[in-house]
């Protein structure tokens, strides 16, 4: 491998390609054997350490990430011009790397400052949620949450972190025989039974398809003091609504605010891991960190959620080889194939997921993105597969299906229970989840420094040779911790996270 | 005919059922022939006027609308348990009723006050809008209406309606070649050139797959001192976004608060026709006194735009007998196929429309509610078929292919170019769409009262044998010359607006 301080980086030795640290200019040496680029290799992008005839395989990170298109000669850019994806075609091992490496003796195992909700699970934070059936309640809710959280009415109520009204654009004109339709209530029930949510009001128009009775009988949800629910057409419109809502927060808000954070194990911890915005450092820097943090969570008896099914396609293998038992994998690879059948019937492909930005940044195909991404769920044995929004029952290391678009992907992450949202960016994404803190994790320094206002943690330093994938991982893990103890997150100080609830959308709108 | 006070409405001499005007008991004579009631109908739902054997057509409307499932007896109540929708085999005769009658001289046409802004058409309002094409940037463009909005920065400019952010939940991990990026770039270049807006500012992250570039010059919009773009990445973050947009908008506002109304002929008037929670009532109250009105502006000279394709599906017929082309009537059923194979694809039915609201208010199938939402749109020639969110350049009445849910068709209206909405809902919709003003129309009276704080106008009075289809037409048309020239509607006075922008998402998210 090339020296910290090299112009490229060497992933694995085996490699056939190397990262840029920084832009190489033709004629300048690479670091690493005797390859010198021939043209300009961009940051992040990548150099061809050998001839590798068209046709001919492409290894980084020690894995295949497609097939060179042309001939390439040692020092040239390889990129969408001479690389393309080869079908996912490995030989699925299942769970043969299960062993929980480096668990801690449960008294050893750090705590966090937590909401103990019974069993509801531990809460990372205190807020009272307005949820919606459809999108025709969403402006009579997002009065309501302004009603409290501009105009005084949280005044002595210091140990409630907000009202947040989660709307969105559907839950009419859909089939209730749909995945669409399972997947928004599923998402509804989700978010009513947080923890991070001290109380709960549930709003619908009245005349929508997705009532709000269906979902209370399906998921078991029963009203309360700390959670209610109302149609506008019944109370007779707005100003009554937004009145009587006013009035049921008003008698929530003393029991709500009484609670207090106390100890917690970590096992009341569930980190959900999204990246967005990637770069080619994202592989590379911030996902293996967090990967290390992830690791750090599951030993000290946390729960964490790697998500992104389009994300980690071709690297399925590496997941499936971790899983604790043959069903696990076998629902993993069952998701996989519905994503199949999902993007064939909608005229979408599974390999065109690097975004413009991604291929900007040097990511030139799924499979490298992929192992990138997967970098991210480290290296713990995988005890289950959740389809979207499914309630996280197991502990440790977990996979849930959502898409790639990191709010539908998140939005799905938190109605599983998580938290706490730990969230790399290469090209620098700016966004919250409310009711979950999310910290951001840039994958380079150049882009922290540009964005630092927005960004809570720099992995850059690993490229740039200052700091180990392990350093920067223990740096997040214990981020973690304090902002589930109650630090805000960048993102809170600018209070995201009133518009990146986007459950996922599937089926027609009719 | 029924005397206008009997129990029961007959819309039809030839119909097999009559419509409740308010629940009619068992024992109870209906005011048709000597039929008595042999149990309960609910207010709005259907009596049967004659005995229908199980497989027997049922007319309403003059129009079939279903099969009986069972024997029907009369003074039986018709509905789901005893009515389903046979699938539409009516002879398709184009272009037969096409003459345009009491077209005015345009001499004595009315007028309007609006915004004149040229080749751009004539704005009913002047909102300044910020443009997203992203979830990602969702949260920082809503902060920059705020601090307008909320913070006083629009004091001294009084002439400006306000500052719009209209955000939603796509924009990236879709595939360029599909009708959903197509759907959301159309919505949005057709948002950026609508007269209602004085000023716009777009804005990206920057490595999304909706790239404004690529927006500005398939649809050649060009920047300008009032079109405005940028991305959060580029500019460094959430807080010099802000601050740089906050800037642009501040160095607009002085040229935007300078346009004046001045008088306008109705060819400067697009108003969107839409229906939402429909009941019993709104075929044969508002949506009829709804048409007259679309008659009246078609006749001044004016453009009205019916949408909604599965809600008029198994009426297509009507529609395309009046268009003046047979191009615009195969465009029609080319749309409707269209839906056929969207729907089968994705596990919905085109004949599952009626919601539950729908049902709850005695509509029975699809056919019976597509009867009832053509009649909004009256009785002038069909001009032109628009694909979704294509703009409109046709003037007189015509017809968008939309999906029945309401924001997603009014955000497709919208972006085609109409700058006034005229709503009816018979359950109680409340809703409102910047930067065009919403007329809501209530079908029934009880209705009416009960929401009357978010009703502009009763169409009720129809049913009650107050007033004349022709007497609420003429109402809602004057409404909507008031509304026009900036007289504001009731979900304006609520500021409705900010959160029903939905663009119309078809297709995969990966
Ligand atoms: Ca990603
Ligand atoms: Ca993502
Ligand atoms: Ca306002
Ligand atoms: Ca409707
Ligand atoms: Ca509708």
């Amino acid at each position: 491998m090339a020296s910290l301080d090299s112009p490229a980086i060497l992933l694995n030795p085996i490699d056939d390609v190397a990262a840029a640290r920084r832009k190489i200019r033709p004629g300048e040496f690479t670091g690493i054997d005797d390859i010198i680029a021939c043209e300009i290799i961009p940051r992040g992008h990548k150099v061809a350490l050998r001839a590798i005839p068209a046709g001919g395989e492409v290894r980084k990170f020690g894995q295949v990430i497609g097939r060179a298109t042309q001939d390439i000669l040692p020092g040239q850019h390889v990129h969408l011009q001479n690389l393309a994806v080869v079908e996912s075609q490995h030989e699925h091992r299942f769970s043969v790397d299960i062993e929980a490496k480096g668990m801690i003796p449960p008294e050893d195992c750090r705590t966090f400052m937590g909401y103990d909700r019974g069993a509801g699970g531990v809460g990372t934070r205190n807020f009272i949620g307005i949820l919606t059936t459809v999108n025709c309640s969403a402006t009579v809710s997002k009065y309501i949450a302004d009603h409290f959280n501009r105009s005084g009415g949280l005044d002595g109520f210091d140990n409630v972190d907000g009202v947040v009204a989660l709307t969105h654009g559907g839950g009419c004109a859909i089939s209730m025989k749909t995945e669409g339709y399972l997947y928004l209530t599923r998402v509804i029930q989700g978010y009513a039974r947080h923890p991070n949510f001290g109380g709960i009001l549930m709003i619908g128009l009245g005349c929508e398809t997705n009532q709000i009775a269906p979902i209370l009988e399906h998921y078991k949800l029963e009203e309360s003091n700390r959670f209610r629910t109302m149609t506008i057409q019944q109370l007779g419109g707005t100003r009554k609504t937004i009145e009587a809502a006013s009035e049921m927060i008003r008698e929530m808000l003393p029991s709500v605010n009484a609670v207090k954070r106390t100890r917690q194990p970590l096992s009341g911890l569930k980190v959900a891991l999204e990246c967005g915005g990637s770069d080619g450092y994202s592989g590379i820097t911030a996902n293996p960190a967090l990967g290390h943090a992830s690791d750090l969570i599951v030993r000290n008896g946390g729960t964490s959620c790697l998500a992104e099914t389009p994300e980690i396609y071709g690297a399925e293998h590496l997941l499936t080889r971790r899983a604790t038992t043959p069903e696990v994998a076998e629902k993993l690879l069952g998701r996989i194939d519905w994503w199949r059948d999902y993007t064939a019937r909608n005229g979408a492909e599974l390999n065109n997921n690097p975004s413009h930005g991604n291929k900007a940044g040097g990511l030139t195909t799924i499979l490298e993105k992929s192992l990138g991404a997967v970098a991210k769920g480290g290296s713990m044995p995988l005890r289950a597969v959740y389809e979207y929004a499914e309630i996280i029952r197991e502990r440790g290391f977990v996979f849930m299906d959502t898409p790639g678009y990191d709010p539908v992907a998140v939005t799905g992450q938190i109605a599983g229970g998580c938290n706490v949202v730990c969230f790399t960016t290469g090209r620098g994404s700016v966004s919250g989840y409310k009711p979950a803190p999310c910290i951001k994790i840039a994958t380079n320094t150049d882009m922290y420094d540009h964005m630092q206002e927005d960004m809570d943690l720099n992995a850059g330093t690993i490229a740039t040779g200052d700091e180990s994938i392990e350093q920067v991982g223990a740096r997040i893990f214990e981020r973690i911790i304090a902002v589930a103890s109650g630090e805000k997150s960048l993102s809170e100080s600018y209070d995201y996270g009133d518009n990146e609830f986007v459950p996922w959308q599937v089926g027609a709108v009719t």
